[in-house]
């Protein structure tokens, strides 16, 4: 067993905003290439109505030709009943249910109440639950939010007690604008994993502000063993070149992997899953280490 | 008192290696800029040799050029006894003499043994204390070397001991290649602080893969309070655009400003000195929150 979990999110969250069309076959290669790496948990897509998100208008097909990679545990997000009812019949692992900590974000985002999706969530845990499909419970924003700015510890500690409460699978802390602080990443995991005990924690990263390395340092020491990466770091606003979006898996698999932490993930295979994923996105970023080592194969 | 002390080394380490030719005045433009932000001490040249190092042939003029900006407290790197001597008659508030952790690396870099230049540096220091001039005694590849490889904390422990003994006003310990992780820097700079007692430690960083901000936030929970950076992050190797230099001031001060911790920079007017000195480099780099900064000015 590897010493810590990754799970690679760049076909949801790293392709979900970007305009540039990304086909069914190329979202594809891009799992075939994590799994190949040894990422074998990947959020694959999000059931969101296409109209809101057309870059993820194919995801009932996508996850159907998935079904042969033995390898894979293909994860979902989910905002709504509806989205759940669209993942019947298909080979999912786990749905991955998303809330802010905020209700300006979740008005925006999802067009609910922080109550409204916690009532709908349970139906759909206790749904999950007798469908043998684990879930995940995502608080967005858990550290800023870029509509009510600073966001209150309590805030997201109460929601995570009341899933856990419920007997969610897993419990994900989301720095969904990448404004999170290494002290504040510290403070916040260590009361989430109080409050969690034996159901796993994982930390979802941005690199916004180039930060996300330091902030999963944090998070680790706090006890948190799991992180949502992104290949490449795809993701994040696509409007802004040069800008960082999701922490890059390569960046988080180098640090993990220089320090002795084993991840079991093949770092040239990443290497490579990185490349393709960058090609798919329209910012085309270039993650740190991934810079580092391709420039080295060059022989520059 | 600011909390944490910053001392930029761009218009030095940022411009050194870069081919594109810097004049006076826009290195003098530079140092006006971050003093401007209130970044006091400025490392602001250095006295190699003008063949080895053509952008640094006007260190004298340089200096010289300073000697009016009442708030500057102006560093020069120093290689030998020679340079040391070209410093005479100028105002130098501190000179940083630099050893490798590493043979080969003396070897390559200043062509002297660690004893050679220990014994050079003694007889500088001798020198210096009786001109009234600082002397800080910096640490190269501390934390890995491009030759050797792996560095044993012994070897900088041992030069930080003597240099100590010797009575230094500073120690400095750089992170010359980049290749530090956090767990090392926590454990790196809990022993030197030890040896160092109450004389001030530096720690030098460089981004090249990308954990420059993470190995920062655990110097400074070591207990470092001083910090050398480069503004925009420049510097590194020039040949690699996109390729991270040194440790950007601008992403550094973000940091401790988000958590409270202050470092007397106006950062409005440092992003101003750090989007000249991108000007300056060839790598025209964007540190990661000058990025996200000026973008959101621009109204992105």
């Amino acid at each position: 067993m590897p010493d810590v979990t990754i799970i690679d999110v760049s076909p949801r969250d790293g392709l979900q905003n970007d305009p540039k069309p990304v086909s069914t076959e190329e979202k594809q290669q891009l799992v075939r290439m994590l799994v190949d790496a040894g990422v074998e948990k990947v959020e694959v897509t999000s059931f969101v109505h296409p109209k809101k998100v057309p870059q993820m208008a194919d995801a009932k097909e996508l996850v159907h030709s998935l079904a042969h990679m033995e390898d894979l545990e293909p994860i979902v997000l989910i905002p709504n009943l509806k989205g759940y009812e669209r993942t019947k019949e298909l080979r999912v692992s786990e749905i991955n249910w998303v809330s802010a900590a905020t209700e300006t974000f979740n008005a925006k985002n999802i067009g609910m109440s922080i109550d409204e999706n916690m009532e709908q969530f349970l139906k759909v845990l206790g749904e999950a639950k007798q469908d043998g499909i684990k879930t995940c419970f995502s608080v967005a924003v858990s550290f800023g939010c870029p509509y009510e700015g600073e966001v209150d510890e309590e805030q997201v500690l109460r929601i995570v007690r009341r899933v856990k409460e419920a007997g969610v699978d897993r419990i994900g802390i989301a720095d969904t604008i990448g404004i999170a602080t290494p002290d504040q990443v510290e403070r916040l995991m260590s009361k989430v994993l109080e409050i969690a005990g034996t159901t796993p924690v994982t930390i979802h990263l941005h690199d916004t502000r180039g930060l996300g390395l330091a902030n999963a340092y944090m998070a680790y020491r706090a006890g948190v063993r799991i992180f949502e990466t992104s290949a490449s770091g795809i993701g994040g606003c696509p409007f802004a070149p040069g800008a960082a979006g999701n922490l890059a898996t390569e960046d988080l698999v180098y640090l993990f992997e220089r320090m002795n932490i084993s991840t079991g993930i093949d770092f040239e295979k990443l290497l490579d899953a990185a490349d393709y994923a960058a090609i798919l996105s329209s910012k085309n970023p270039l993650g740190r280490i991934r810079h580092v080592e391709r420039k080295k194969e060059k022989g520059n």
